[in-house]
């Protein structure tokens, strides 16, 4: 019978080898969707699952799972994970804490006889960067992947298709058996635990979400010998659009806006920017917030076209706010009075597998850990009591879910 | 005996074949200073140029000469060209029509009987921007490349010297012997000559210019979760630069300022930049407002870092205005007057190799084509009569440099 604190310290030094993956000597992880380091992660998980005595298997389009069977092999299954693929230069903890958390805790209730079949996942490409849209592995469960996204290609002209088959997978049209309930551990993302004093969070809803790509085309010309009167200048229009998003942002409480890509198209230093794409991406805690700041994004880049710059504005996507399962938040709950762990409730401003899940019909919840440093950052830091926090609860949870305190 | 209406003729046919290497299809000119485009180019000119009649050779740093042997072969060189390499989705003209011109003029003097040694002359990579630095081949010529040069890398690491030996050039200290004189036919960048309702101008200084490399540095987080309020956005911290030093630039008279690249590093739409690089490229026509500018780049650098961020300046190089050859201009005055063409007089906004070579001692002049569209766009365009009279003026101001009418 191990510990709470030895699964946890076993946990943190498997996210420092998970973090050693396709880093290249720099400080952050660094491991793309349906990258190569992306599959080495997963194969490291695989065996780990395997040491721990859950069935490790793979479906067709690369997400991992670690089962434990249970009693009543008709009962609906229990997921519990996340994603192993990381930002550019990005922590050791999010995505890869809910997996390598999940196959702990499904691993401490082996002989538990409980009735469902628990699963640990990792659900492939969460992040969406390199491809443009995130959650591609649980929403090819879903059966929401088609044609477009499998177009979609990165920066060097990788479709999603080809970065598939160079792995060995394909994503067939139609989905997977879908679990009966869903609950993902992650870290916060944000100071709000932190704040409180409390190690975990129980997730109520995840924010609402667009996601835009502006393009701006102005006209190019010689740095040294086009007047400033005449020009139109793409790249002088888009900053003038991130100080606008940015001022009309400010009047939505708990609205968020980011612009984190920015590409002048044949960039150099001595010709003035014909045309430049960014991407806008903007949250908010609640549907009609989220209708203002499309409302605002929008108004903003018509605008732009004001200066002699045309723009084409493509919204990529529009989720509304998503609604966690009552009753995967009380088996959390109920984890949290029987651990003597007092539980924070909030909402997520990041999107989650959860929230795909949760999308399709799934009964599904998330259980949030304090970090430092929020997340999408190298420094990104969860404490090893709050790991073991973590694992304890979502042990309690998942127990319930499947069927057996 | 050719007129140079078929000259001019044959040049645009073969300023149409230079375009369309490396181009990979699309509408504009793509050929990087000594990338495998470039010294395609060169090697088609060198095959232009012994059909000409003249002697094509290379120096070790792979800039092409055609030489046409003068009487008296101790008598300093005079030399007459531009270069081969384009900015990305550049024009048909910026570079080539100065060699291909060079070469016609050149050729039309064969059996005069000039003193001087003449040779047409491509320089590499002119243009700078895949490096960071411009006019790489007459830098060599004039002994100016040391390590520091030889050791900037372009985006995918390869180094100048990668780059050079990939082509099976290198580049030894100590340049090569200098002509006495330089003339130089490029399009003119800017609008002054259609405005004027001229074809040439004489060129009788190089605008002074100054460039940065400018490095934000915030904090990156998760678009979703760290509240507007705590960031520190290195891209916006970018946008409010770019728009400050717009005002700042409005008060110095026939002053320009670009920034022509900007990069997000680790850039994914869910991620806050939390490091931004761009280029600050500046020019004034004379050394006082090039004062001007410098020190207002410095002061709205200096002030992002109140917004939280850290902010490094790079200033990677600022050349004075540079006045050119007063006998090389009257050269080109005197051609002007033979052949019934009246000429502008005007300051080249850009720098040029006739720039590098002015400032090692070398008697320099420019001579300018009327150009639609300025120049580093797809759309540049010089009218064939217009390249005739280039042309014609060419030979003109050779042959009394070469010590012959």
């Amino acid at each position: 019978m191990q510990t709470w604190a030895e699964r946890a310290a076993r946990t943190m030094q498997r996210l420092d080898q998970l973090a050693a993956i396709g880093a290249g000597g720099r400080r952050g992880a660094h491991r793309p969707g349906l990258s190569a380091a992306e599959q080495e992660a997963c194969e490291l998980v695989a065996g780990w699952m395997s040491e721990a005595g859950l069935d490790a298997g793979w479906d067709v389009c690369g997400n991992l799972y670690g089962r434990l069977p249970g009693a009543d092999a008709g009962a609906p299954e229990v997921w519990s994970g996340s994603h192993l693929d990381t930002v550019p230069n990005g922590g050791r903890f999010d995505g890869a804490l809910g997996v390598l958390a999940a196959v702990e805790a499904i691993a401490s209730l082996r002989g538990r006889g409980l009735k469902a079949t628990l699963a640990a996942v990792a659900f492939r490409d969460e992040e969406g960067w390199r491809f443009g849209e995130g959650c591609f592995g649980s929403l090819w469960v879903c059966g929401r992947i088609g044609p477009r996204q499998l177009e979609s290609a990165d920066d060097d002209g990788v479709s999603v298709s080809a970065a598939l088959s160079a792995l060995g997978y394909a994503a067939p049209a139609g989905g997977a058996p879908l679990p009966g309930a869903y609950l993902e551990a992650h870290i916060e993302q944000g100071p709000q635990l932190e704040r409180l004093g409390r190690s975990n969070a129980v997730v109520t809803s995840i924010a609402g979400m667009a996601g835009f790509v502006v393009e701006i085309e102005g006209s190019s010309g010689h740095a040294g010998t086009t007047p400033m009167a005449g020009r139109r200048d793409a790249l002088t229009a888009a900053a003038e659009l991130a100080l606008d998003l940015r001022e009309r942002c400010a009047d939505v409480e708990g609205g968020v806006l980011t612009i984190g890509r920015i590409e002048v198209l044949d960039g150099a230093s001595n010709v003035i920017p014909g045309r430049v794409t960014l991407t806008i991406d903007t949250r908010a805690p609640g549907g009609e917030r989220l209708d203002a700041l499309v409302a605002h994004v929008r108004e903003a880049t018509a605008r732009v076209s004001a200066r002699g710059c045309q723009v084409r504005i493509d919204q990529r996507w529009c989720d509304q706010p998503i609604p966690m399962s009552g009753r995967v938040a009380e088996a959390v709950r109920g984890a949290g009075r029987r651990a003597g762990i007092e539980l924070a409730e909030l909402v997520s401003g990041g999107g989650h597998d959860a929230g795909v899940l949760a999308m399709a019909g799934v009964e599904s919840g998330m259980l949030f850990t304090r970090s430092q440093n929020g997340s999408h950052n190298p420094d990104e830091l969860a404490g090893e009591a709050d790991v073991a926090a973590t694992i304890d609860l979502l042990a309690g949870a998942l127990a319930e879910l499947a069927g057996g305190l």
